[in-house]
């Protein structure tokens, strides 16, 4: 559970960073921040801000903001209703992120899992990207990110996007989201 | 039909207005810019350029770059194989961008349509974005837009990018795009 105060601080540090970033978005918007913590109660190292600018039947966008090393927990998109899973396309806009996937383990990974939760994180093929680099992940596929030392901002551009069916390695994760103080 | 110097000037004044808008592409992307003039030779006027960042089977971003007063001219995206036409949603991210969509007619618009092109612009009920603002069009809808005097730059979030199944009101318009020298 993310507290009040933990909210207001999580989000003002995610509106530096998109200052950084150079990216603009409305008052009403930087109030409905989303705040995740995953249900596990530290969001600087388990967690992820989120700006939804859409999410419509057909298709969603996203700024996702991560602080500094920040990991979003490793999990996957499954098909929903005879759809395939969520695809997604992850592009980087500031800072810099690395990315987890299915696949050839990187021999020196450049990231930890948060301490006590490395059991779950089990896909180790990285990808790394930094400004204006993009990375599209296979429909139904585990992936996990964390940003790097001064945190990212990265555009998400996904087909309709359904955290509720979100699948986690970890069970102890609930995919809670936080967007009204 | 767009030369090879027309293109390279076009491609020139897009890479600065991506820069103002402090937006970050890789050279490839740079090279492969769409410089696309409608078929009218007068890509100034009625011309866009844009970088395609993905269009899968599934979904489609880009970001539209708009000279001053460069008008993408009146079309619909039109269901295709079973699918309802394209759903895009136009986020203004730099300039000034003047849409223009069915419905009540605006009273005193903004824009002008290139002259000589003026029977072919019909719908006139007008959106105004300025960064950080968006709009969602309903599919097979008609529309236009128009960048203000310091141009503009655009993200736009869509299903599947179709652009051979426009249908534009002006039988002129042949839908062409260069997108190597």
């Amino acid at each position: 559970m993310i507290t009040k105060n933990k909210r207001i601080e999580l989000i003002d540090k995610s509106l530096k960073l998109l200052k950084k970033a150079h990216i603009i978005i409305k008052p009403k918007e930087a109030r409905s921040i989303e705040t995740a913590d995953f249900g596990l109660g530290e969001p600087e190292r388990t967690g992820l801000q989120l700006v939804v600018y859409l999410n419509t039947g057909r298709c969603c966008a996203k700024e996702l903001i991560m602080l500094p090393e920040q990991t979003c927990p490793q999990h996957r998109h499954p098909p929903v209703a005879n759809e395939p899973g969520k695809e997604e396309t992850f592009r980087c806009r500031w800072g810099k992120v690395y990315l987890y996937v299915e696949g050839k383990p990187t021999a020196k990974p450049k990231c930890r899992p948060p301490k006590g939760s490395e059991q779950y994180y089990t896909v180790w093929h990285q990808i790394v990207l930094n400004p204006g680099q993009q990375y599209t992940l296979a429909p139904d596929t585990w992936h996990w990110f964390q940003a790097g030392p001064k945190g990212a901002v990265v555009s998400e551009f996904s087909t309709k996007s359904r955290d509720e069916a979100d699948i986690f390695s970890d069970p102890r994760i609930r995919r809670q989201t936080v967007t009204a103080n």
